[in-house]
């Protein structure tokens, strides 16, 4: 029989309010099976940049991720956020490791290519060091990991911190059985203003047709239904609170 | 028979020189031994602070930490030098792991009592997590440590980095032979400006009190001497060139 391994991605509205950051921790600790964090930094890198004019740059939402940009990303990422998070969980006696990319090459990534669009330091994801994380895993600890990456070539990239999450359970779900959380700001996905318990991949097919899901939403659910048919055992999409109730987000099948 | 450890404390020069850094950590990487590096971020956090128009605190060369400089001290060490050095490292093939005193509470600390001056969030350290260490030494990876600290309780606190080199360096003889080397600007300690092949405990004594040794250099060099008295084999300080030539560095003796 495998362990059970919960991983936990959450977003930038969890991470920009410290009240919510701090609900979902205390209810992250008390996760008794082996755990692992997921985090970006979401907006609290817009505004920074503005702080230092540097003009934030996006293109349908994704960020282009200039030499400034990616000194902002990292040391919003790799320092402010994730030194809090792993502060508090050890507070909770939650025995925590902050991650990056380039650590232990958690991550290998390849830099973008350019096509229409330069994105810049972005990466897309080549390889996880399963080994290393089980080894950590082993040991009783929990990984906290931030969305940077590293080529090994010498080069730190920025990555969809959705595509890590899925990337990571898939590679652990040979060694666990995985339970993958996106945790966001609202409680599972909407349709109408309703919340959806279940979508399965028929139903998201007939959503996409009919533009009912849209932007944003896309490769979010991409990113579950990939995870689904790799290995992952459940993933859920939802709010702060998707720890302790399953009532408060959608779950997705095959 | 003890493995050797070389433990190496850089300082704000070398972060701060593209070029210096990068020779140092091609040296760095050829140390066969298992080894740790240690670093704080000097200059970089005080140009950011005036960056975002936040006033650098100093009182005789120490810094006062309030939130807004804490905020920024982890995003510059955990975030940007100490990512940028572990993906640099990465590249010569070393395997290396980004650490704070919260990942896996591998430097605890008090936060400074306010007598006559208020450091802010300044932390004392109380304990090494030298287990943690000796796991990550022998599976192999480099731990790259930044200067900062945490409570227990929640709070993370700046420390400086000469101290965390020297009480890791302590902590470690127990289980290695440590050779611990300061590396800063200059080739050694410079006595009208000559630079000294060794300092003992005894010449140091007298240079104090003849005022020749003063201000930054007196607590480098009880940190030193500190750690030569609580099991430290040989202590060393020089500049970037301390790995691969002795000649270029002073070494202090009992």
């Amino acid at each position: 029989m495998k362990d059970k391994l919960v991983v936990v991605k959450i977003g930038g509205n969890i991470i920009e309010n410290e009240s919510l950051i701090e609900k979902f921790l205390m209810s992250f600790v008390k996760i008794k099976d082996k755990k692992i964090l997921i985090h970006g930094g979401g907006k609290t890198v817009t505004n920074f940049l503005k702080k230092i004019n540097v003009e934030p740059k996006l293109v349908n939402g994704r960020r282009i991720t200039d030499n400034k940009t990616l000194d902002v990303v990292a040391m919003i990422y790799a320092g402010l956020i994730n030194k809090k998070i792993i502060t508090k969980l050890q507070k909770y006696n939650c025995n925590s490791l902050g991650l990056s990319g380039p650590d232990c090459n958690t991550i290998l990534a390849k830099k973008r290519e350019v096509k229409k669009i330069d994105y810049g330091f972005a990466g897309d994801i080549e390889k996880i060091n399963k080994k290393f994380l089980k080894q950590i895993l082993d040991l009783g600890i929990c990984p906290v990991i931030c969305s940077l990456t590293h080529d090994r070539k010498g080069q730190l990239l920025n990555t969809n911190a959705d595509n890590i999450a899925s990337k990571i359970s898939i590679e652990l779900s040979k060694k666990f059985n995985v339970v993958l959380n996106y945790c966001f700001d609202k409680s599972g996905v909407l349709i109408n203003n309703q919340k959806q318990d279940i979508i399965s991949a028929k139903d998201y097919k007939k959503l996409i047709k009919k533009n009912i899901i849209v932007d944003g939403m896309i490769p979010k659910i991409e990113n579950c239904f990939s995870a689904l048919k790799n290995g992952v055992n459940e993933v859920y999409i939802g709010n702060h609170q998707i720890i302790n109730n399953k009532k408060n987000c959608t779950k997705l099948t095959l």
